[in-house]
């Protein structure tokens, strides 16, 4: 484990990618956004990833999914719109760069009409999923993501890949600067704790997965050969998640489950606080609701957290301390720049 | 148990409302509510709190809840607006008819803006939230309701009533009429199967509640004696929560957590579907998400089931059977008809 600070890696990353062709804009922001995830702690979306971008952007994909190469430069259309809506096609661009599109025009119209609400197709992956409503709650609004994602969980009663683990984000912000943050997809457990169990040769809590013929199982393995993941709290995960099949993959006219090519597809959605309340109340209400939920009697904790803050302490550290980066995951982003003649 | 046919229930019901002072329709609305909870199988909202929701009108309320008395005739008023949205104060009338009143305007609105969302304060219990988005869809939008409730679950950490255990309901339009319709609260277990266990004297599974202490307990009266509820799956129960908290409590001006008094405040949504594709292309999609998922590999069930398909069949057998009513339930509501002079 190497400790990287994270502004070389947020360079190396900026530099990768426009080498290989992408906007200035385009490198910014998915290098800003996968440092972010390593900062904030959610490593499985950080820098890791930095290969498998570089594969899909070179047609060469590490992972097998139906869906054409990553768009460098690519041109995100408006194809339908009103006052409040919008839909935009990605141009099979990078996903965070789409989905920083649309929230920006949800916001846009959340100051203009109250409520924005964009729907977006055709993008690559647009990582973590929290990183967008914030834009919208360092705006004083409040912002929500719900992201259709490939089918990966097995619906109650049934077996096989079928849903998707989607997840969805709701940010809320606070006068402390510090914005409550629901961040979450609807597994009991993330695919990336499987192929970590995998790696590790460890067993995994049985109620994780199924195998292929829908057995319980606490071996990683059967994840990969024909099973699923289990939805959380049973009915409840299983209807969150059909639900942003609509949102997140109807809505944006692609379709949901196995019925479209691509990652991800995604409704944004930006709320004007001030609509319903002064945006000050708002803020002390928020403020009183943290501070009473902190004041609760603990068990077995040093602090009762809300919601991302978690995610904010480890990045506090991290911005310190520098981000842990594996051997290997290191290794890759070396060579990958090598090869490019990048130097880091 | 008796077998009460839905009409018989619905009309005693209108009766025993409308002799207390209601207005037809509230006296309609609010029956109708319960009758139908009864039908779709959530009888803890049906017709067993006829006896509380008329404590509450009395001014003799069966439960302590620091609130206001249900008022007859309430004058629901809209005190802040804008085209696509709106704060209603419900005059501590009847929750389900400020509900309704609160979705017909956001429908309105999502009919001319493409987005309404309602907020609403000072009303009494809203009951089963899953009716109110069916109002949505019914009109081929997708309908939403979030409902802030009193503090009685434990935040991850801590002990103690602090959040309410916050039901949020999402409906979905399909082809056959048969909606997709998520409905369900943040805990574990619902409170009323606690209050149940009580009844019956029996334990309940670890991991419902805990005890005022903070400790796990299979005793269902330490749920009353100082305990809480236990968000589902841990830190998403709770992260949603605190959410609902603010989308239902704040936004309508009241408060969260413990900062306000009465039962239930909201806010209500609703999404215009042709804002974004066609209604004809939204419906066959949602119809082939819904066949793509019932045929899947099914394992110890006759059939997969979508969510609010398991209330739906219950309704058909409930019109055709008789609605099951317990017999100190039915005998409460007997007796609180004589002694108002219904005839039932």
């Amino acid at each position: 484990m190497y400790l990287i600070q994270h502004n070389r890696l947020r360079e190396i990353g900026i530099k990768i990618f426009e080498q290989l062709g992408a906007s200035k804009e385009e490198a910014e922001i998915v290098a800003n956004h996968l440092v972010e995830s390593n900062l904030v702690g959610h490593d499985s979306h950080g820098v890791v990833r930095i290969p498998e971008y570089v594969g899909r952007i070179i047609g060469k994909p590490i992972l097998k999914i139906e869906a054409p190469p990553i768009k460098l430069k690519a041109k995100i259309k408006v194809i339908r719109e009103t006052p409040t809506t919008a839909l935009i096609d990605g141009d099979w661009g990078f996903g965070q760069v789409v989905a920083r599109r649309a929230m920006e025009i949800a916001i846009k119209k959340a100051k203009d009409y109250q409520v924005g609400l964009v729907a977006a197709r055709n993008c690559d992956h647009v990582g973590r999923a929290g990183e967008f409503p914030l834009m919208a709650s360092e705006q004083d609004m409040i912002g929500a993501l719900f992201v259709k994602t490939v089918p990966v969980m097995a619906p109650v009663g049934g077996r096989g890949r079928v849903i998707g683990n989607n997840p969805i984000s709701i940010a809320i912000p606070a006068n402390d600067g510090k914005p409550i943050l629901l961040d979450f997809a609807m597994s009991v457990a993330a695919g990336g704790k499987i192929i970590m169990a995998i790696e590790k040769g460890e067993n995994i809590p049985e109620g994780w997965i199924i195998d292929s013929e829908g057995n319980p199982s606490t071996n990683p393995k059967d994840y990969i050969n024909g099973g699923a993941l289990l939805p959380f709290a049973r009915h409840k995960g299983y209807a969150l998640s059909v639900i942003v099949e609509v949102l997140g993959g109807i809505l944006s006219g692609v379709g949901a489950l196995a019925d479209y090519k691509g990652i991800n597809t995604f409704l944004a959605m930006a709320i004007d606080i001030e609509a319903f309340i002064p945006l000050k109340e708002f803020k002390e209400k928020v403020d009183k609701l943290i501070r009473d939920i902190k004041s609760a009697q603990r068990i077995g904790v040093e602090e009762i957290l809300l919601p991302g803050e978690p995610e904010l302490k480890t990045k506090e550290r991290r911005i310190k301390e520098g981000i842990p980066i594996p051997e290997k995951t290191w290794n890759d982003i070396v060579e990958i720049a090598r090869k490019l003649k990048v130097k880091i």
